[in-house]
């Protein structure tokens, strides 16, 4: 992690979209109900120019991990001086914290509950503060990130100084999970997307370190060597390949790794 | 109700956002089709510099009360001069009449069928208009949420006066359920969220009129006195308290309410 | 099929909302993953001022035919000039090409495996262009519509010229599943919409030309005449009917056709 310097309000460069700031959500908060939208209403009063943009708002109920996986590749995708908004909050209401986390010149708005751990490593270091503003009516005991979240990242979207919002700490929350390191040998299954492909915890670089063929394993399953794309097997054939965000990946050729192959997050990837 | 004179057509003051109106959505459509984006080509048609907010499009079919609860929430959420385009359409095609409500400055397109209700109880009075505005070559009878009322909510938001879109009249339709009384010693279970927090039509102020500690009881179960968040109970406990909305809402910490207590829509909510 | 004779760059005339170029999504990537907002953090990379509507992105994996329909209703609906991303892409890293057709003086970018034909049949002819762009950067195997098609649409958007970025081809694929000719007797289900309402590929006005009155059958069961709305029917009763999008449309008053008639894509329905 980052020391707790503050690097002072972001620039709003030639990266700022046509002069409008970008703010971004992620939640778990689903589509069914009001609560995205109340959320964007409120960013909206504070950064009127704003453009919004849905990260997701299907991260599993309280599942951190899924969400800060989520938000590292956001940090990947968007450009400096974006602003991310993620609120995956079991202890809303409770004494943890809320931060705002500067990490590769984006700014990300959240609890302090491990929500950042991939960003920060992947992208960092990352500058931490502990959000210090409060709204002038008492905010809600249940919905943090509607009166206090979203107006501060609607604030600093706007160019709000950050030491009006918030104080440096040093200390945030990790989550253990997190990248394997360059030597591993072995790592582990962090997501399963949409289409049942399976992303491992093991980067592309990784495996280049690597001297020779690789082999993935998997439920005691060999999925054979390294793959370019899925139409690279036959149909209903399993394949081991770097997937777009960089990551070992194991799919089904037009079908479910994590039905077909049995796999949940944090089932164990052998590499021979 | 309110009566029904026309306020005029609303002054685009200080509360429009950057000088661009706000319409929001709120439908039972779903996502899989291509229904509310062919809602959103009519709108940007009729008004080109609106910010579209999607409030969900996941109402339970034909759900006409949730419909109006979650439109309540949006009219609670956004500043006056926003127009809340609202598609729960049962009687399409049918002589159902469609409406504007004027609500708190904020302005309600939706058809004449109780989706007002809410939004009219806790934010009214209402002024309301049925809309004789057509299209001049003829609408489709299975789709006037894209054919009347999106160029309808699109003129509104441009700026078009109402009187060249609705005729006053003042017997809307409303529905019978409705926020609980101040005085009421007992009510009903009104939405379950996303999460499986079960809300009520109770609200904040109807148990700060009540003297003593207050205790809830629901399907025979005394869920106990108020608690101010969900970590004031252990994990898998049930608790009550006033949820983001300011209504009564009944939870489980880390869980589902609707599934650990088997709560449904109606059932019946006790103050003790 | 059009010839392949290049239309030029569009030009950005009064249809062109605000000045804002329009950009559609249309796609199988499902709402729970990233891939989405990658899209769009790409595609106000190259076109800061777009507007992005998501037409949706719950296509079927892989079904080529629901997206072409899909796609078809986007280019029904929006005016010209708009540009249409369109992301069905079984064969991504395989040597199938990308391309971009212009139909009805709008622009759809996407992978060449059929997604077109409904918009090409219906609105054509079709001009058509291999993208022979590529990014400076080599792009992912398994991700074209982040990497190549996504800054190819947004460049579109800004008015780029489509012969700095494609080639004219005339042989795009093209599914065999298509409208209904105007003197059939007998058409097919082609998609199921959220409400369990059956769409077939048969058009009004193929009904309009038939002499007499239409009686609809599918699965053996007489549906009865058309009918001009749900409300034409009681409750639980079913109907045929013109649906919004022009087309025979089996469904059931307030009920799901789709279960209650044990009705799937491809089913065959019969005019007598």
């Amino acid at each position: 992690m980052g020391t707790a310097k503050s690097r002072g309000k972001p620039s709003r460069g030639s990266a700022t979209i046509a002069g409008r700031p970008i703010i971004t959500l992620t939640s778990d908060f689903g589509l069914t109900d009001f609560y995205v939208a109340a959320m964007k209403a409120v960013l909206i009063r504070h950064a009127p120019d704003a453009r919004l943009i849905d990260v997701t708002h299907q991260v599993p109920r309280h599942d951190i991990l899924c969400g800060a996986i989520t938000l590292e590749r956001a940090v990947d995708g968007f450009l400096p001086d974006t602003v991310h908004l993620a609120v995956v909050d079991p202890g809303v209401g409770s004494n943890r914290r809320l931060i705002i986390a500067d990490v590769n010149r984006q700014q990300i708005v959240c609890p302090d509950n491990g929500l950042i751990t991939w960003a920060a490593r992947l992208h960092g270091p990352a500058t931490i503060h502990e959000i210090t503003w409060r709204p002038d009516k008492s905010a809600s005991n249940t919905f943090h990130g509607r009166d206090i979240m979203a107006p501060v990242a609607g604030m600093l979207a706007s160019g709000q100084n950050i030491a009006k919002l918030a104080r440096p700490i040093d200390d945030p929350v990790m989550l253990d999970e997190a990248p394997a390191d360059s030597d591993a040998r072995n790592g582990r299954i962090i997501q399963i997307d949409h289409f049942g492909n399976a992303t491992t915890n093991i980067s592309h670089e990784t495996l280049r370190s690597r001297s020779g063929q690789v082999v993935v394993r998997v439920k005691g399953r060999a999925i054979g060597r390294l793959k370019r794309t899925y139409s690279d097997v036959a149909p209903g054939e399993p394949l081991a390949l770097i997937g777009s965000s960089g990551l070992l990946e194991l799919a089904i050729r037009d079908g479910s790794a994590a039905k077909r192959l049995n796999i949940r997050v944090g089932d164990e990837v052998v590499l021979r």
